[in-house]
């Protein structure tokens, strides 16, 4: 049986990690990890908890736990615009089966190498799966995109699809199990958007990532903006696939409600929008306007059939 | 029934944690939070996760729960003698109930308060009771206590008492509830030692926490600088009432490989020691020299019986 510092030894602190470790002066292995953050920057950190069965299925391959736990903590940080720095991973496994870490590991680091987040440290601890998250980027003083800069006249766009989380849990229900699949792939492996948030960087007015839904991530920002929102509903960029395997009704039913896309909504005035849309094509990011901005409260333009709140956990609320 | 929102909002949110706030740009609220570093400082930062029924008892009083959550990650950045800037907190929850989440709210404030260290942000999603807890404290670049610096003749030294929270896991366990029982105490509300961490900078040359057990954690400490220790089991500063409650050869063995009293064990140079005693004085923290440091590995000085290695999740090991 593998006992916890093995395991961090094994899996998790392997000399390769090191590569990407500039700037940090200590890595895994002592009480701390120590990193030097860049002079004028501010630090911006976030955590995010994946419950094995609440956030992800327990039978999912552990290559895409271990992404999708990564991923949903990078998303805070593409939200602000910030870049990855390093992260912290509090695993809790209820045992330790080498074949299914190393796959989960792999996974886990495969997305820290694809968008330079070195794992600095972390804990095992025995309990039922779950994988906490903490992220570390870095932002020049002051230009972080925050929720509450929208402004009355100003477009809300999206980066990339809406729906293929959603999708993808419904076709993983349903006993599909193909990551090529786009929904499944949106679903498991979702790819933070990083470049975007760097992108929209002194051009949005407010920005968050759309984790509970857009209707309900729309209306965080539009409470902590003080502002309304009047969406186009035929403009919902929906998921490659997802309006022939659900049909048009429920396809943009989860576009609206269904989370875990982790796209960026943004805020952004018509002055920029041009330069919003060139700078994310240069990523091959799609950046799609779906309405705009009003002074009034509320989120008009969407159907009350299309209407539920997003997915809250404890209340069960959701679609 | 109470969302993830409400709980945020209602106990973890409110007004005078911003009391608090000096340096922190954006608390609580959006994606990320922000803070500032000081100029010249590095960020040392650890995460540290708490099971219920692994860690702590899920009996505990819910006070105890949220004090002890934080103590325990805040002891990683006393034993770099870094000073907290704040924290994060992944809390998973069965259920909601107003009432246990007040209370252990309040415990974890509380220590956040005592501590200087504001809750920056975190989330709260459903599954077994856990926190993990993220601390982020600063250092002054190159000035951090590592595990790596321990010379041979030096002195080893714990700051206040062992045993205690070993000794407090058996009387709870035996049915105990008295939270001034000085053995209860130091299991459920052990307070971390940061003012000692700060006092021995530039003064130990290698510390680190004393979480898995005396013996489990200088062999943590021998390995990360290449050399031995000799101790004096005559010097083992044991908690008080705990021989008492166990006896003298049980009680020893608790001192040695109980776990969890996060005290910090230091190697100290004797040109400093005198030094290194009379600031943890003036902090009211007891620092006694229990051996010292030898070119040979292993540890020296400790009968066959009193020796197992400390408790290690998964593989079940320990006393």
């Amino acid at each position: 049986m593998l006992g916890e510092f093995d395991i961090i030894a094994r899996y998790f602190a392997p000399p390769d990690n090191t590569a990407s470790m500039a700037g940090i002066a200590l890595g895994p292995g002592d009480d701390c990890a120590l990193l030097s953050p860049a002079a004028g920057a501010e630090l911006a950190v976030s955590v995010d908890t994946s419950v094995v069965d609440v956030h992800f299925p327990g039978d999912a391959p552990p290559e895409a736990i271990g992404h999708r736990a990564l991923a949903v903590a990078l998303s805070d940080l593409a939200a602000m615009g910030a870049r990855p720095r390093g992260c912290l991973m509090a695993l809790t496994l209820s045992h330790a089966e080498p074949d299914w870490l190393e796959r989960f590991a792999h996974g886990f680091r495969d997305l820290g190498r694809r968008t330079a987040t070195p794992l600095m440290g972390g804990d095992v601890t025995r309990g039922p799966l779950s994988v906490a998250v903490t992220v570390i980027g870095e932002v020049p003083a002051g230009q972080a995109l925050r929720r509450t800069g929208a402004v009355p006249g100003e477009r809300l766009a999206v980066t990339g699809t809406l729906g293929g989380g959603h999708g993808g849990l419904r076709m993983w229900q349903a006993g599909g199990h193909d990551l090529e699949d786009p929904l499944l792939a949106a679903y498991l492996k979702p790819m933070p958007q990083l470049q975007a948030g760097l992108a929209l960087r002194g051009l949005a007015s407010a920005a968050l990532d759309v984790s509970d839904g857009l209707l309900a991530d729309l209306g965080h920002l539009c409470r902590s903006s003080g502002v309304g929102a009047n969406l186009d509903m035929t403009r919902i960029p929906l998921a490659p696939t997802l309006e022939m395997t659900l049909g048009s009704e429920a396809a943009l039913h989860a576009a609206l409600n269904g989370g875990d896309d982790y796209q960026l909504l943004v805020s952004v005035p018509d002055t920029a929008w041009e330069e919003a849309r060139r700078r994310c094509a240069e990523y091959d990011v799609m950046l799609t306007d779906i309405g705009h901005v009003v002074a009034e409260s509320g989120i008009q333009g969407v159907p009350a059939t299309l209407h539920v709140t997003g997915w809250q956990h404890f209340t069960g609320d959701g679609p």
